[in-house]
């Protein structure tokens, strides 16, 4: 298969070595991004977060520590992906919703005005946020799955991208 | 369902507060702990990965990225997750290998001789490393998934586990 | 007035500088510190916390955000106190009440086995957790006060403290 | 008591959780922000602080390690509390004066130009600073207080603050 | 000698303590910095880079580390050096080269349109690169050398400067 | 040329791709390691060190604002060094001295009980205090050199080594 060319965005050209793409010629618009991730707790554990009012009024001590972990992680994105930008985040919003008698679903929105997306600080806090109910939820089970982490808009660059 | 009685051990089981588990009487014994996940990154883009050499000798810019991204960001994960101890980790090891035409799998391996597990560790690394590949890899497409997160093994605290 | 001749300890005794306290040789033993502090909210803000369940139940969004932020920030010592030594703690609990009508108070206790104390991961821990209120408290005045932060007990050095 | 009808900022609207001010919206003024706290070290730190000529000439290792790790951990504002945004701070500055024969004042200014305000970067810069001063001078009493942390005036946002 | 009169720019006029510059009145300028260093690692692991590839395609695992670490690092340099203002990077560069039988060269290039140079984060960047090829080669040989790290060239701010 | 067979202790031997190496099973023993930089100011520049104190007492601003630096670096090194493993240092020390007319020396110690060296920490501490005197002077002259950044002795490990 010959593919049309295009290069990886963060391969020099010339040496091929990982590198930052320049965002220096950019446009400074308002991006929007958005990211899901799904965990699948098992029944036992949404029973248990249900007791603690997590589940019922979305409110409880396990959700709201993923809430904040995952706001924390997204500002740290550019400190944890080699090659993204450091940004100046003026909105990171993450919920935390039922979807199954067996699973919950993170959704994380990160927005600015800059120069560059904030595709990954969504991507990130949806992560940091899953891992923190993860680690929260563990003492119960090790079968807990984290899954279908993915984009599912983002907005303001070159191409916007909606997930159908 | 009436559950058997087990508590949540980050939460205060007067207030029922988030809280940090007190590890200082567990025994320091040998732990060791695996998280796999898998990135979905379609035909195309495996292409040229192998094309950069990632794929046949495993070796490329963009598996060596997620590598070192994965291994700091193991090495993070106190300050991401909130209630996870700082712990001096003796070993992480990430790996990457391509499990189909259009995807690859991601493997992290912690260990240290300490009070409590290294679980959430071998998760964030291989976290970070599969958000690290997507970043390189979204130039090409933004319909990357990552997904299957779990720990398949860890030994050395209260109980073994292992995924079969 | 002529002091009996102590030295700074953070001082070094030849030139004078700033520099760390060799810990080298001493043993290592269970150490568990406390701080304190209060912060002066006014009836307002107390009465909205008390409709947010922060007050009654002491399990509501502000409260716990701040006990996130204070348990994180304990961690991060090291990070912050120039001549701290990085230490591995096993555990931060935070825990707030309030103490007037206008008050709350926040207590902060850090606990290791190690070869230094954890005062300053309590004091840390403390300041962080009644900034966080403060932060989140400030939409409905700036007339907020942060005091009286102090160290209540410390156990397991070369000599215990407990104020009276 | 009935309160006016005003919300927590940083409280969702919905649900009650936890989630960081949008201020892309805001306009990008000059902001600037002050905050004092004191520190209480009594008569013998006091006359040991003069004799490393921390009080006479303002310039000893004591205040300017404080000097420093305020203005460290001024920048350091938003990854400690939970729904700070990331700001590109401009200035920032830490003064340490003698207010009476027992106490140390501090005062940290902060500035940029930016859509949000500067206040918890000028909080948590004086509590830095006064934490630092603790951890040197530690070792000849404990019984130190950190008190009256306060805002002093902030200008440039929606409305500005001065207190008396 | 007498030395015309102009001050350090990083200590109050009037205390003389340590201070960060205030950038708040300067225009946002598209600014650059280049740094280079030596490392001497000495004939025997010049040859092993070469067989690891290093060399040759300049695209091997010990190179590739350090320019993603001397990357990360850039980004850093606001939490490294206490009077750096935070700044949102543009592009960070590394490349590192061989320059003979027994040492190579590591260059490092930032960028941003901001309001202060980026001559700091240009230095950190091929510190923090070298420091990685250090660690990488010291299995081999603790006689290595990193040497004449300097500014080769800055443009954009009050003067320009480029090293003959 | 045919080397004698040895691996980069960094690079995984099967794949060749950059990993921690192991310490578990190394014994935890007392380790020490000093490195030196030098750092060419010129005589402007050390002129007016003099005057601020720097030189006569090595007690002035700029030096110790590289002490504090130079400190809190050292034990960042395992965030910054990608392969580093986390440390729990239980000293460092800086020291800056002029040796000669146009030039200081920057000498960093670190310390610890544990089971790997702590050479790369002693490398990164002179590195960054170097780098912060650097920042501090430039104001005068972008002619500033560091240099000939070494190991000077490390005992405790494997194999001893001092530079003659």
């Amino acid at each position: 298969m010959e593919l049309p060319k295009k290069d990886f965005t963060h391969l020099d050209q010339h040496t091929g070595n990982p590198t930052m793409v320049d965002v220096g010629t950019k446009a400074a618009t308002k991006r929007i991004a958005t990211a899901v991730c799904e965990v699948v707790l098992g029944r036992d554990i949404m029973q248990r977060l249900l007791e603690e009012k997590d589940i019922v009024t979305k409110k409880g001590p396990v959700f709201q520590t993923a809430i904040i972990a995952g706001t924390m992680g997204a500002k740290k994105t550019a400190e944890l992906i080699p090659l993204c930008h450091p940004l100046a985040l003026e909105k990171i919003k993450i919920e935390i919703d039922p979807i199954s008698e067996t699973s919950i679903q993170i959704r994380c929105t990160a927005s600015l005005t800059g120069k560059t997306g904030v595709e990954m600080e969504a991507m990130t806090g949806a992560s940091v946020a899953a891992l923190t109910i993860y680690d929260m939820c563990k003492g119960f089970s090790h079968d807990i799955l984290i899954r279908e982490l993915r984009l599912v808009e983002k907005k303001g660059g070159k191409s916007d991208f909606r997930r159908d």
